[in-house]
């Protein structure tokens, strides 16, 4: 029967839950966008927000959602004819290539499946071919929010310097910024690219591009208007900061979102609670798939996601299993966005739990429980003992 | 470590959850009290109040608590020197009784202990002892919150029908209304008193005493103006509706609960949810108890309150249970109020969960979920397959 | 045509405007009741409560409305039987003298009329009289919501003084605290009611009796279980702070007004904006009056509220106007409490213009400049230069 | 003495004041953006976003600001090295010009100066003179912000058929619709660019470009992934309609502002409204006038907009006015954007007032009688009854 009335749980990859926070500081009639405190806010959060993606570096606001930002990263660094190397481990780094493509850019792209992470030394190899040094950036995502790879930068930084090449390090951290261990700066990322809608807390319309002091120099001279990040990151005049009208209220909600992780005891106390649910939700999953179909995407621990985990239930109980919960539960799942297998051409079995942001053990442990629910209501056959090991999880936490 | 950090669930017995839709109907500027929009709505919603006790009878609305509500419906009917009994299950008709008394009224109190319902024999016996029927009024509670205890409020209608006692039949639902099935008309219960914030989902401050005809006509003469009824009932003037300023954003609030309810399937949806939710409680409860010191303080199902259950953790561990789950998981249990046990003289092997109102599956499942984390974490012994066997009861339901 | 798209302006005496900020900070799910937050923030919120009072003494806090808070200060100081002297000046404080009566107290009613304050000289030959001291209690209002009077609470202290008689004084703030000047202590003010939502800006449904030590020693012994201040000023335990389960979002909403009266730069700043806000009003409404029937209800502007003002426009023109601003212009004038005249025994004539709690000159402007258009839209006669008169106020304040 | 604790007016001239009713829609947490509520109700939304504009063409909506919107619309048809006519009459057409040359157009401007509405004779003569077609587009704005000019489109229209020129004609609606009189298809307009901020009453972050069959056709078919309307004007799959993420609490907001529309009567009832207060608002300007400095940009009304206008207050006084209103009045003016005057080289002489969106005759008359305190409280010359005369203005509509 429906036991869905009560506070739903949005479990979809993005956008994540909003917290009450967030939305109550968007609940204000439209501030002065030429003066006064939203104009002194602004000046004040920028720093906080660099300080999320680990930068002294620069951030450009935007308002756009990530495939904005995707592009307005691409052409204030890429010029027609120029090459970018796309690492793709999924999905998502192919979108953005497609995206280069439409600006005229060329692009190599290097597809490592959508179980693995990316191999360094494809990526050394294949920089070390390009002699003339035509590739002028390396694009990969952080966290591809389809299969749930999640890749270690600081390796693909090293087959980078390794190879001797040249070529600027950009990196989509829409999905995981203030969900994964990521440090911009330490780890020689030149762009990051991220948006509101997930880690950060804040409903969508903001895309963000940080950029160090490298990508900056190398800008491309033909940029757009609205995509240009010279003003956005001077932001002498306000108005300009923002290439016209300032996005006011997901600034305030940005602004309450930032001071939640300041409150939860800065980033790295977000990144333990993000490894610790994540951790939670795979050993119930583990457990389930002991003694049925269900089976993480990625099977490396050390390279899934922590704040997306994709999952298939065989031949086509992915999307079964995701309407029950709902209808049932009260938890949305995610689809399974572009994958499919062997008997499943589309992706029917496949589904995505996306356990980010404004998320606790309490949401975590009851999306788990629907989902226990949904497999013996289905007569989907499971492993014993998951919501056991996954309170475990918590436990020891 | 502290994993609370995303949506809080207070699961105290009440108030229980705020609805978004709730909220959102109160955040509006004060409206005109006189005439207009919410003047019409008030008048159009007293049907649906009245439908939610089961009643063709009267409603009057108080801004009070349901400590209000009681003293209400006591000097309504009870006069200085006027006889009661009351019928206590636990703590809270005693209370009210002696709200009562306070008013001047005589008090005669049976004591069911705090494990058990109301026996209709000994009703019977002492009404039947009644020979100059100074008893005016028999008081209970449907649901008492500090014992989890629920009384059977047409087994006590028969006792007091076989004793041809002409005693006014009044029930407290205040933690019950809207949670446990109550026909107040089917059932022939005289006064109903009930309150916003707990199984109607709208925060504290509105009182309802619903009456009958026959509690009507025995109205008493002396009753103070702000508690007296009839302005109440008999809305010509909205002023007067309220006893002065109506409770404006309140009125709103419980509007937007009410479409809630509608919106669900209605009041039997809304009580065959409770009923499968405090089951799922109980599967895990009971299952804990099997190698531990869990246990539910009512044994028998049949009456157990659908919407609150108290519990005891042996000696002294449900404090610390209560205080685990709230700092590491995000969920606030109710502490053990007005219980104790043998070596535990200040009750700190009591908690209580509130399952009452704006509850789904995912959340039920996620409390009981993180319950089990703090069980382990504490090293409390307890039995296995708690959350699977929840599980089920969701699965099956 | 109907102008009135646009944020809406509710100019009755109250409840007034609802500031955003008292909105947004109730928009939150039910808090814990038995410690944390909320519980801690009520501790500390009670002296700032007491300053707007400009008291040192008790406060006890009521869910009920301003009725509701007169019947708590009747009945935790008036036994039946005893004698109330109740100063009227209007409406109100006759209707507190009913509610007194509905107790078994009896009442001594002067009557100073609709358009007169109170005259000490009267309440000293009052109080002469009674020479066995049979009168407990003066009771009066600072502000009559219905006529607009505003009583010179410092010489009705002296009258009761000159007499020598031990009565104590009961004052209703309802309409004016936090609007006009008061000062409970230096004015030697036994015991002050008041209520949320006018000068405190706050939805209607909390009710405030401020007392001092002389009150609380004269308490009735025989006070009912919610009306007993006794609990409610020694908070030891929350839960009884409040009779029962706390008004959870009032007291958030409450916390917030606090904090605008603190912002503005507290107290008397908030009286200063009042005074100047109410002599725009006057200055526009005398203009007018200089070439038609509008009239002021209360001559003297000594003795008129800061926060209301009663007006008429002859024969029966008050609800024509009060109906053109509504549906034309977006403002909400309130009806003529009470009020009649010759020829106008419906009180058609009367209406009110609320100045009370969140409101600023471009309010206050607005409101007049409205009142203005329909004027001249009803081709009811008026005299020039009224809104640049207003204007002027402001201009000079 | 600050008057301003209250209600304020942000009286620029966008973002415009948000209604409580698209508050409280985007109040809500993150909602699914593959199926459900959302997904159907922006299927049902668009019909009623097109009918706003006057179009049966299609629209497609950006998360971007009008800046964002300009550029979509300019890439979408504008190739590099084609030419656009830009006529300017003020400020905003020619910016639209400089993003068009970032793109690598070539643009032609036509400058009307700051007080002149678009000149057809010059347009046809141009487009004479354009033998070769190498014209793609005739750019330009139907309100311009800064200097208050509205522009004649239909005048436009025959301007452009006069000369028997190909051109397609794109006009920019940002701060007009929902405003002023508007009829895209009627009026022959191919593409019209606007944003939600101003007329449509919902927070800035949308950017709305609609476009009939003839621009469809004529799209250039280089246009970047994220600018590429065609995906957007044809939702099969709700993901891509947004190119990424939908901006899903912005598209709520939209919806309550639509309903809102709906609810006064429709889109010809807002012309009304708008066309009224901006005479309203004329009608105190010019009086002021006739005593003092104060000068409407745009001497004659049939070029007025309806949604802001500009005016000049002599050599300075314009930043100190503005300054007084907002520091003692709660209204905030909008600055004097690229306007300059003999002697007054930073424009400091310079306003503007906003009346656009959510606004009545009590907003108006309200600002306007703080300008006229500000006025007489800083001694600037000033005509009487400027205030009387906006409202009779009220009065006569």
């Amino acid at each position: 029967m429906n036991l869905s009335f009560g506070r739903d749980y949005l479990a979809i990859p993005g956008p994540s839950v909003s917290p009450e926070r967030v939305l109550n500081a968007m609940h204000t009639s439209a501030p002065n966008i030429y003066e006064g405190a939203l104009v002194d806010m602004v000046a004040d959060m920028v720093p906080d927000l660099k300080a999320v993606a680990r930068t002294q570096g620069h951030v450009a606001i935007y308002i756009a959602n990530g495939h904005g930002a995707w592009e307005a990263a691409a052409m204030n660094l890429l010029a027609p004819g120029d090459m970018a190397l796309v690492l793709d481990t999924g999905r998502f780094a192919g979108i953005w290539g497609t995206v280069c493509e439409r600006l005229g850019v060329k692009t190599q792209l290097i597809d490592f499946g959508k179980k693995s992470a990316v191999i360094p030394e494809r990526v050394e190899a294949a920089l070390r071919a390009d002699t003339e040094h035509k590739i002028k950036a390396v694009l990969t995502v952080q966290t591809d929010t389809a299969t749930g790879v999640r890749n270690d930068i600081p390796l693909l930084r090293e087959a980078i310097d390794a190879a001797e090449h040249p070529a600027l390090l950009m990196v989509d951290c829409i999905a995981s910024l203030a969900c994964d261990v990521y440090e911009m700066d330490a780890w020689g990322v030149d762009v990051t690219v991220a948006a509101s809608q997930k880690g950060l807390m804040t409903p969508p319309g903001l895309g963000f591009v940080f950029l160090n002091d490298k990508a900056r120099a190398a800008q491309n001279p033909n940029v757009s208007y609205y995509w240009d990040w010279a003003p956005r990151i001077e932001p002498e005049r306000f108005y300009q900061f923002f290439g016209g009208t300032a996005p006011t209220h997901h600034l305030l909600g940005l602004r309450a979102a930032l001071d939640l992780i300041a409150e939860e005891g800065g980033i790295e106390a977000v990144w333990k609670r993000h490894a610790v649910l994540a951790r939670t939700a795979w050993a119930a999953f583990e457990a389930w798939g002991q003694g049925g179909p269900m089976e993480i995407n990625v099977a490396d621990p050390a390279i899934r996601s922590h704040a997306v985990t994709a999952l298939s239930l065989g031949a086509h109980d992915g999307s079964r299993l995701r309407r029950w919960v709902q209808d049932n539960g009260g938890v949305t799942l995610g689809i399974g966005l572009g994958m499919s297998a062997p008997g499943d051409p589309n992706g029917d079995g496949f589904f995505r739990l996306g356990h980010m942001g404004h998320i606790n053990a309490h949401m975590m442990l009851g999306a788990l429980g629907v989902i226990e629910s949904g497999l013996k209501a289905l007569s989907i056959p499971h492993g014993d003992g998951a919501l056991s090991a996954a309170a475990q999880v918590i436990a020891e936490a």
